[in-house]
């Protein structure tokens, strides 16, 4: 594949701004990367491993002469971000970005941008429970999905050219309006995830059973919810206060349906039960024939063995 | 290793029962296998591909001259079960079983029991999201756990013997209280599942979102409790109701914190979330540090990939 943008700037150097300078390279898509971090530390270790082409110390210098330009820092940063970065702008350039919810990254940093660069809001649909520097890797992206949720002032040709990174990069682009992407999400990712953090908060807060034996027999179909429970704090903090409206609706519909089964077991209803379990391994079907998720059992996970048995 | 028992009787021939035929042979645990389930099927299945040395009709006809009988049916047929072995079990066969719940089998099987046998429940922390006599495999107990809950009246001498064969299998073997196990699985296990359950019947439920944009963005989180929900629905309709009382009391300290987090992404307290989701990585590494879980990015799985790209 070819150059695509001469010089992208990485603003963040977490897992998925990571994960994109591997997949860009492995491909060939960025003439040059610079990237930087607010933390000096994130700073040196990406220098370190060679991450970018260049690290440098500020937004504003990052930004000088990208033609893309792309905010990987929690969505509640990127405010700021984009009225520190504006008056550095290269005309013509295009502004995206990889929040986990979009409506609220269209109202915080569209108004910033000045008339001359393009904003095309993103969201790599793309992660693991890891994070930081060191995290990311080419095949993050493979064969997932990354949705761009254009403006109506987005020239579609920056939108176009936009595509052609992520695809580069082996993601499956789908384009849809801000709000609807982050009802979907408030599905797909928020409300599970905030359930997976409550459930394994409760596990942690009991005092009839132990942590240890919560850890001991987790393979029970505990240890599944404890992964998505060790993502990055900050972020997840950050989605939720700016996904409140959608995640909250889907909350809502949570409760009431848990509460419908809460009830069927108090009642002993084993057909509702029977029925209701019975739907849900379709949707597993689904997304294993569409190619998001393996059939191995277990996700076909290796699992340490202790040192000492027993 | 060397034989524990002469002749083992499987009653109900699923993932569990069959991945113990594979770990019994892997180590010459069991001198002669023999097999039946209620489904002809089933049967015709476990005899094509030999999962055990003989394969016969009825529980009566496979418990007959066994020194170890295992009840590997669903909790809510073990009674029944009991109720058609007794009049055939062999003097002091050992007769356990394999159920997610332990109080609610001691009192549906124990009374059933002649005094001339022993009895020891148990239950493999082991498992995967598919069933069926084909399904099972001789590595599934390897470093998980499996609980016995010996009864007051069991002999000490059968429990040693019947952990000798978890051990042979490749099990770490405990001991506990049926009671203290219903309430540590609520935990572990139970109420996990329902949560799985319910958070993807409402996905599959909504309106607005398609349930093939729900297949299509599911790697965002979603797609690890759609592993879970895609369990047995027959034995896990069974497992809440013979859990009842464990199942709500987790249940309500699970909705109590959920109402608390959800609040804080009403009032926009984000402290509360942060302190919250850093809190529940701990977790994470105790079982990655156990041994429970694998530290790999995404449990290490692989994706299929799409034959048509887009």
């Amino acid at each position: 594949m070819s150059v695509i943008y001469k010089r992208v700037a990485l603003i963040g150097l977490g897992l998925i701004a990571g994960s994109m300078a591997h997949a860009m390279r492995r491909n060939g898509l960025a003439g040059e990367i610079v990237g930087t971090a607010r933390s000096a530390e994130t700073r040196a270790i990406a220098l370190d491993i060679g991450l970018c082409d260049r690290v440098v110390d500020t937004p504003a210098a990052a930004v000088e002469g990208a033609d893309l330009v792309v905010l990987a820092v929690p969505v509640g940063a990127m405010a700021d971000l984009a009225a520190q970065i504006a008056p550095h702008l290269a005309r013509g350039a295009t502004i995206t970005d990889v929040g986990s919810v979009k409506r609220d990254v269209v109202e915080q940093v569209g108004p910033h941008l000045p008339d001359h660069v393009h904003f095309v809001p993103g969201h790599p649909l793309a992660g693991t429970e890891h994070s930081g520097p060191r995290s990311g890797f080419a095949e993050l992206f493979d064969n997932r999905y990354t949705i761009l949720t254009p403006v109506d002032s987005t020239d579609p040709a920056a939108t176009a050219r936009l595509r052609d990174l992520w695809t580069g990069c082996g993601a499956l682009v789908e384009e849809m309006e801000a709000d609807h992407h982050d009802l979907v999400l408030a599905v797909t990712s928020h409300t599970p995830h905030l359930i997976a953090y409550t459930m394994v908060g409760v596990a942690d807060d009991l005092r009839r059973v132990t942590d240890s034996e919560v850890i001991k027999y987790s393979a029970a179909g505990f240890r599944d919810f404890t992964r998505i429970a060790a993502s990055d704090p900050t972020m997840w903090r950050d989605v939720f206060l700016s996904n409140k409206d959608a995640t909250l609706e889907i909350l809502g519909r949570f409760t009431e349906e848990l509460f419908a089964l809460q009830r069927a077991i108090r009642t002993g209803d084993g057909d509702h039960l029977h029925e209701y379990f019975t739907r849900t391994r379709a949707i597993r079907r689904g997304i294993i024939e569409a190619g998001q998720d393996t059939d191995a059992p277990n996700f076909g996970r290796e699992v340490a063995r202790k040192e000492n048995k027993g």
